[in-house]
């Protein structure tokens, strides 16, 4: 076998024979036969994985370490997701914990065009976590919403991101919500001085998240939201071909329970498929990552990777303005606080809100 | 509220008090705010859904059926996952256990384009069960992938398909092994008289599928594949109204574990978002699925909606052909059976156990 081989590490709970259940899993993961059914010496050589470690973790459960042949993902983003978890996803006793690519895996797919300081460098902030907030509630007109737009620049927040629920609605058609959100953002930033970027959500089917990004595109926005998951980490890495310095955020929905370690679902494939900051639930909202996951993703996002730029870790999900300090303390600077709900609870007094939430996060940075 | 709603029923297991957690979950899915902060009369009204029913499963759990309006969905297939499962999938506590959608909702996703009377007219067999197996491993070149077709054509199978790890390989690249394919399955039925359906396998970005699929609709292919979790389930609503004619099998790789039951995720999205067939392993096999989530998913791919033609299941996962009888009497002949590894297994006996497996179908459904 060459040097050349994804290496994905599951965690295997089995009351099987563990070498027999390693062995399946590897077969599973790519030929789908048993070994005996593989009579094709070229196959046998060249696409058939190796188990590279079986480890006991003590607590009942097993690490399993394989190896495939890149050339098994078909140098292509969608095949890679079938070598690493096809079939096996199916099976409730494997967990996808841990993915290694090789070069030119990482090559292939090419991760974030921007990352960290190509979004620092958008908005000039060069040292000071950023702050992110959510255009909400469904249901609100295009104007509506750029008001909303408009207020949350006017308080100096860097990104205001769509929700992800927001589609082209017939109440809010995409374009006309877009191109009024885009230019009050722009006004306001005129006004202020400060630059803001407004991150339009692209959602519905493939040829029409691509008209959208077109259109984004022709106004010159900044960044662009997606949700992987639900149209797909292919169409993701398809997008950031075109990209042209167009930032990506990645949004989680959809994304749950696929059994797959945050770190490897969030923190590696997100990444690697061209996500420049990616959304994550932190711990002690009102999703259920634990504390250990969220350090351990947002570590992932920014370990450095030969010619994979660092991505932002985005923070969110219920995150009250009163724990501004204690997120940053854990995450550091390199991080995009998501604020949505505690802004919004404001009503009338959103403005000063968005403001004392942008001021919490330049003073914590700069202490 | 309108009487066009979404309606959902989840399974919630969760130690709150039930009420709240119900309310949680249902502005989770829309608005994504708490009541107090929704403050637009309009999005009041139209836009927030409402707790239908809450009920004691008696084990712990408790069934919540929330409805939201259909205008939620925006009439789009990548909008409607995120009212159904988009942030609250990432909730351990919670999974989707049935969808009901109003009738604008499956007149927008239109469901099968041909289903079991489209597939059954293609092959001109009226009642029996369908036969079908798949070409591999993933290693062989063009040449013996069609050698392999032929065969199995020879045999009497009604449709092979492509393993879904068959991608755009180097070794074996899509264009040369689907025409290989597709013609030495076309020479087959011509000297046996008997009609087989090649269905490749669709995969990469969208674009590449988008090309696969005029490639093969160029050649005259009936049926092809593709993984809905993998490319997306909205890429799969693209290509069904794009289809004129061309069967879809939907292959669950990637699906596992995506906390959903298998009848909401395989029985009802997947057929209404186009598949005339449904692959999913069957209980006994090295996948876990019970014996009663299989007969609920089969029953529920059957299901008469309206305007919605029933879709095949096909049970598959390592299948031996010593269980055809069982398996058949267990679903009723409206069953294409997909048996693969068992066949391949025959070695150079491949052709007559292929014959056995024909044989044995077609006497248990004449039985």
């Amino acid at each position: 076998m060459s040097n050349s081989n994804i290496h994905i590490t599951y965690k295997v709970h089995s009351s099987d024979d563990i070498e027999s259940r390693a062995e399946a899993l590897m077969l599973e993961q790519a030929v789908e036969l048993p070994r005996k059914a593989i009579t094709d010496p070229w196959t046998q050589e060249n696409i058939l994985g190796e188990i590279l470690s079986i480890e006991d973790t003590h607590d009942g459960d097993h690490h399993v370490t394989i190896a495939h042949p890149w050339r098994t993902s078909a140098n292509d983003a969608a095949q890679l997701l079938n070598v690493i978890f096809g079939n096996s996803s199916l099976q409730p006793d494997v967990l996808v914990e841990h993915i290694s690519l090789p070069e030119e895996g990482l090559e292939m797919l090419g991760g974030p065009q921007l990352g960290i300081s190509g979004i620092r460098e958008k908005l000039s902030v060069q040292s000071r976590a950023l702050t992110c907030t959510a255009l909400k509630p469904m249901g609100l007109t295009p104007d509506k919403m750029a008001e909303l737009c408009r207020t949350f620049a006017l308080g100096g927040i860097d990104i205001i991101k769509d929700d992800h629920g927001l589609a082209d609605h017939e109440f809010c058609p995409f374009k006309e919500r877009v191109e009024k959100c885009f230019e009050a953002a722009q006004k306001a930033s005129e006004e202020t001085g400060k630059k803001v970027i407004y991150s339009p959500n692209l959602l519905g089917t493939p040829s029409a998240v691509l008209e959208q990004f077109e259109f984004c595109r022709s106004l010159g926005v900044d960044m662009v939201m997606l949700e992987p998951m639900l149209t797909g980490m292919p169409l993701m890495h398809e997008i950031v071909q075109k990209a042209d310095g167009i930032a990506i955020l990645a949004h989680p929905a959809f994304a749950g329970a696929l059994r797959m370690s945050q770190v490897a679902q969030l923190g590696q494939l997100f990444r690697w498929y061209g996500a420049d900051g990616v959304i994550y639930p932190h711990f002690g909202g009102r999703f259920a990552y634990s504390e250990e996951a969220c350090r351990d993703l947002s570590e992932e996002l920014r370990k450095p990777y030969p010619g994979l730029p660092p991505a932002f870790p985005v923070p969110a999900g219920g995150i009250k303005t009163s724990r501004v300090k204690e997120i940053l303390n854990f995450y550091g600077p390199n991080t995009m606080l998501l604020i949505g709900g505690s802004l919004l609870e404001a009503g009338d007094q959103l403005l000063d809100r968005t403001r004392e939430f942008v001021d919490q996060v330049a003073k914590v940075s700069a202490e």
